[in-house]
């Protein structure tokens, strides 16, 4: 099913799942300014990264087609939503993708875990100007009015400039009233990392299991212009992101294990 | 069940499955070096990229205990295999982490989707000096002599010396022979994108489905000391990754959006 129109496409994904409200309210939020394709995973999909579904097929499933909004569901991960929807769900690429908005933060190095975060880089390599938007609350009834007002600029910027070649917003707000919020920085990702602690239990035939559980560590508290220092003072913290992997400092220093 | 000996702690996962031929080679690749910990996927995790499993619970099953060599296999992804060895599994932090051998190249972006890489990743953030190592060839029974050979040199550097904080190897073996292999490259990861193509097929029943597909395109054919030029040209492609996905570059130009 092909979506051809002379307004921007602007499509949503998330990791939360189609019905998440906070997905609801990107809608609310994307709704003036083009047409809306929204194609997000059936179930939530939390901590699914970058996760590519390779061995068995997908289905897109048209849940409600409506004054300007369309929406699927896939059963697959927030990747495979990105991918799919524009190889096969719309004919044109969209002119913006929204990834969130996700309940719960993706600051630090959760950008690395995030399936929000996941889709974003997706649609950035695929020549989207793509953004992340996430709340510091993972309440399934949470209140976005505060993030849906300030991500006004952002997008109006994005959709106006673009973004670098191969770069994705990562914008996360804090929970806080409008006369709390102070503002937009731009930031970079703070260092620090999630603290693992396993719940051990034994399930009713005696064999153990385990829930994951954690706690951030941030290990630059008191830094400027990270971005878990800015959701922490009240400011909607902004990192452009990019996924080159690459270590350049330690390159010369492991060119002693080159044997040629 | 807790590990505690003298000898190096080795810690082994992969993407493919404990049972995988790699994962085997690595074993035969390690034992002189220390104790070995294997803890792997039930199921093969290709593509698993940095997944964790958030909201059911973990199992680890013992599967064989010998000889040095301790084998869990855990019904998680490979990021999952890292924190469950580290949190529950034994008692003092491991020596040295490696995953794979890999069924398949991990270089360029494909260290984004990567399993074997997720699990590297995570190994370095915990502290763990960690090494990927990928044979670029799908098949079950590839033949890994010339990997297992020239990972030596590698692994006996990183025993010795360690890495950078924070940061891992991505080590990409080509598919030749001895005589043909010209040695180590010391790189950067390559700038290219998967092409995705879904195959469209019809159900028994009519309902669409698609099957994801894809070509790599190297934007970058000729650049020397990029991980794909290595691996094309019969070199080992070793680059240092660190997950800090911060854009630097665009941070200053993004300042627009700043409203403050």
């Amino acid at each position: 099913m092909a979506l051809k129109t002379n307004k921007p496409l602007i499509l949503l994904t998330n990791d939360d799942g189609y019905s998440a409200l906070g997905l609801q309210k990107a809608i609310e939020l994307m709704k003036p300014y083009g047409e809306i394709l929204v194609v997000a995973p059936v179930v939530a999909m939390s901590g699914m990264s970058h996760a590519i579904t390779i061995n068995t097929p997908l289905r897109a499933d048209l849940v409600r087609k409506e004054q300007g909004v369309t929406v699927y569901k896939v059963n697959g991960t927030p990747v495979d939503c990105v991918k799919l929807a524009i190889s096969q769900l719309t004919d044109t690429l969209p002119d913006l993708l929204i990834s969130g908005i996700n309940h719960g933060s993706n600051s630090a190095i959760s950008v690395l875990y995030s399936g929000t975060m996941g889709a974003a880089i997706e649609g950035s390599l695929n020549g989207m100007p793509s953004i992340g938007l996430s709340l510091d609350d993972h309440s399934p009834n949470a209140d976005f009015s505060v993030t849906v007002k300030h991500s006004v600029p952002i997008v109006e910027h994005v959709l106006k400039n673009g973004l670098p070649k191969f770069t994705a917003l990562n914008v996360n707000f804090p929970v806080c009233t409008e006369e709390e919020f102070k503002g937009i920085q731009v930031c970079r990702q703070t260092q620090g990392l999630w603290d693992e602690e396993f719940v051990k239990r034994k399930d009713p035939f005696g064999k153990d299991y385990y829930w994951m559980t954690g706690t951030f560590c941030n290990h630059e508290p008191n830094e400027l212009h990270t971005d878990m220092w800015a959701v922490d003072n009240n400011y909607a913290g902004v990192v452009p992101v990019t996924p080159d992997f690459t270590n350049y400092e330690a390159i010369n220093d492991l060119k002693k294990i080159q044997n040629n």
